[in-house]
């Protein structure tokens, strides 16, 4: 709907090239007349169905989806004291019915704890109940004040998947909250997109919960997002919205708890991690169009070439392919100049001369050119997305990589964090922490630290000198 | 999560049934602490979905799929006088965000316009961006005063489809408006929902619509419920938005516009239209679970009958059903009634004179009993689902033709508004119409009236005797 022109922004400028990136590959639209408040574009909304298609693949194996309510009222919202303690600055609050005052103010959800919990108090009754796993994708609402940017810091946060589990026992949920690192592993393994796990320090944990657990991954100018968190509950909650179970001996119980999520930042980490200075680069699992044939139709021959540019096109759509075909009146120039801006990990150029070779020229979204036989077209271009996808996974571990530092001392650490994270030493005290925060401006970020490529360390605390264990240490958005 | 038992009341009462019916098949549970707003339970959810689903696909043939913010500025939804007017007694006002006083107030949406047509207006640029066909799937709100109900009559409406098309002529609008219609029709008959097609009169038309057709359909008690609408909105928002195109002469045309919405009424409709004294009677299209085998293990054989239930249940799963096996420690009659209140279609019972005759036993939901054999059991399946849809349709069919009917006196009239609509000639005059809603108490719904099973009629104005054609009335929810 808009004509685009001219190159984005280095990626070196990373907040300029995302916010650019962002319209010109039609992803989100940000003039929306209310600050915080994005509006998907088709094409945007594409590839967040089928990132989410995918994160609901995988909770569908043992979560069930439901829907609960937006409006949480101020009663339930006060319930649980430390939880309210950290939302209440940030909520929205809906007064006013038609031009009546409302009896009982309500909430936009923040998060849904408040909604869900009162209802599992119904629900909950039997051992044989539990665990109980449910999951729902929502829209949520923070009242930001810093700076907003889409997907990542929004008053409207569109697309929040949050789990809420049910357990008999402390051990149990813990098991829950392993189950759900794996489970994040995996979703973001299949977007590509390296993380870290930590458990964050006791005071920056989820408020309410026992102790939370984070997935962080590293963007592109070093800063840290944080991208899926867990959370053990215990049995906060439980007590607070009574939900209590029958054990096995007849005897009431409250049941311990955890809950979990994950909001478009996960886009916002897709989109980052591959993009370049041409725009998106998709893994081809989520791309939207995952190949584009384009008919090089300059000279003779035209018929012949669109009606071959519809035959393949027609064979990898049945092979169950995203494809399109892209014969709009411009030049081929002008056609990859956009679908590159889009993402698409593989273009199709079919020419005259692919149609005497009984061929089509292959191009990749990362520039590898190479002609696939007509006659093993499907299982050919297969072959190259999973060249695609391989390469992209590949690239996200060189960048962790390149950009987790395992370090034992303060001017290492310092060093590290101007381009990405630390790994170092750190002894568990709330004043070593500050002192880290302080001398290199940046937060510890995580302890218990999982990284594929960057070891665990131990070593004498880099504030103290007394025996620490890895903690995380980067600047975050 | 509970446990249920009793039977249903009679579907005669038809309030009682249907409030019942929906916690006991755990479609929705009320009892959330907001009144009129409502919980989808998982297996109401799985409903949802797979009614959505339906929907999408129809409308991804020629329409993209968007997402707008939920919150809408007072100076944008105040712009157009017609529309403000017929929602501000039900708008819901954001005022406060944390504690701080909003500059602007914000409304949750009612419906999107006052959301998408700010967008439109950056949009559309040419006449080369029309048609444009956009949709989205959201919640949206209604300070309902009146008595509120699960699905039909909510203050969060949570499933609400609207699309919104912007079109270079009112032709091409009211084009737009009619494959609208027929888009609907085919979801309607893909749910085994009869309706009725009818123009709305004046002044019950959308705020700021130059016309609305509505889709009704008729409840099991007579009453009618609106399941869809239709409006061509002409130019009134697309002047009020500055939404405007310069047409193939190189002039600055306004946009001509349509809107159309469905929301979860769908899911009432579906429920209501086939449910009876033992639960949900669901069509195959979006049965949550389409088949449930059950094993037979009463006495000996009880692996072997268990194993036999599994392998029916993994070739059924294999060939693309919805299918569970309930291997639960339960009478089966338990399990029978279980799986009847969830409305699904097809149970398969395997004991072990089913083993040795190669066979399972079949019942539908309908009541209908036979055998099929092992070595055919997918296709016998399908067989016996394409049965239970076709006379579902039948069913649905047959209830419109015997509560939709023609007649052309007051008398008439208002025997058939007992039970169901009349179809009546009526002049067009605003006074004849509240004649007739005075004398009946019941509504003049609408003109144009399109019922496969009730053919339009001509004739002297039930009310002045002046020439009329057919007008639509009913008592509505």
């Amino acid at each position: 709907m808009e004509v685009e022109q001219g190159a984005l922004p280095q990626k070196e400028d990373f907040s300029g090239w995302y916010n650019e990136v962002l319209w010109r590959a039609e992803i989100m639209d940000v003039r929306y007349p209310v600050k915080g408040l994005y509006v998907w574009y088709p094409f945007g909304f594409a590839l967040r169905k089928n990132v989410y298609g995918i994160l609901r693949s995988l909770l569908d194996h043992d979560h069930e989806e439901a829907l609960f309510p937006l409006l949480i009222p101020e009663t339930e919202l006060a319930k649980e004291a430390e939880h309210i303690k950290g939302f209440e600055e940030e909520v929205y609050w809906v007064t006013h019915g038609g031009t009546s005052p409302l009896e009982v103010k309500l909430a936009l959800r923040p998060t849904s704890e408040c909604a869900i919990y009162p209802m599992y108090h119904l629900w909950v009754r039997s051992h044989a109940d539990l665990p109980l796993r449910i999951y729902q994708i929502v829209n949520s609402f923070r009242y930001e004040t810093k700076h907003t940017r889409p997907l990542i810091r929004l008053r409207e946060i569109t697309s929040f998947k949050e789990a809420h589990t049910v357990h008999a026992s402390w051990e149990d949920a813990e098991r829950q909250v392993q189950a759900a690192i794996a489970l994040y592993r995996q979703f973001y393994a299949a977007l590509a997109v390296p993380v870290i796990v930590s458990k964050r320090p006791d005071w920056d944990k989820f408020p309410g919960a026992d102790y939370t657990i984070a997935v962080d991954t590293i963007m592109p100018d070093g800063r840290t997002l944080q991208i899926g968190t867990v959370h053990h509950l215990g049995d906060h909650f439980s007590k607070t919205f009574s939900i209590t179970f029958e054990d096995e001996r007849g005897e009431q119980q409250y049941a311990q708890q955890t809950c979990y999520g994950i909001s478009e930042r996960s886009i916002a980490a897709l989109i980052s991690t591959h993009g370049d200075g041409k725009g998106l680069v998709l893994p081809p699992s989520v791309a939207p169009v995952q190949v584009v044939v384009v008919p090089i139709t300059i000279g003779k021959r035209k018929e012949e070439v669109l009606a071959a540019a519809e035959e393949v096109a027609g064979t990898l759509s049945s092979a169950g392919f995203r494809v399109k075909t892209d014969t709009r009146d411009l030049r081929p120039g002008a056609k990859y100049y956009y679908w590159e801006m889009r993402g698409v990990p593989l273009r199709l150029e079919v020419g005259p001369r692919d149609i005497d070779a009984g061929q089509v020229t292959a191009v990749t979204r990362l520039g590898e050119k190479s002609t696939i036989p007509r006659s093993s077209l499907a299982p050919g271009v297969g072959t190259v997305l999973d060249g695609v996808a391989a390469a992209l996974s590949e690239r996200g571990e060189e960048h962790m990589r390149t950009h987790a530092r395992v370090v034992t001392t303060i001017e290492e650490m310092s060093a590290a964090v101007e381009h990405g994270v630390a790994i170092v030493p750190w002894c568990g005290e709330r004043e070593c922490a500050d002192f880290i925060e302080e001398t290199v401006n940046a937060s510890v970020l995580g302890t218990e630290v999982q990284a594929a490529c960057a070891p665990p360390c131990e070593g004498p605390c880099v504030a103290c000198g007394k025996p620490g264990t890895a903690a995380l240490v980067g600047r975050s958005y």
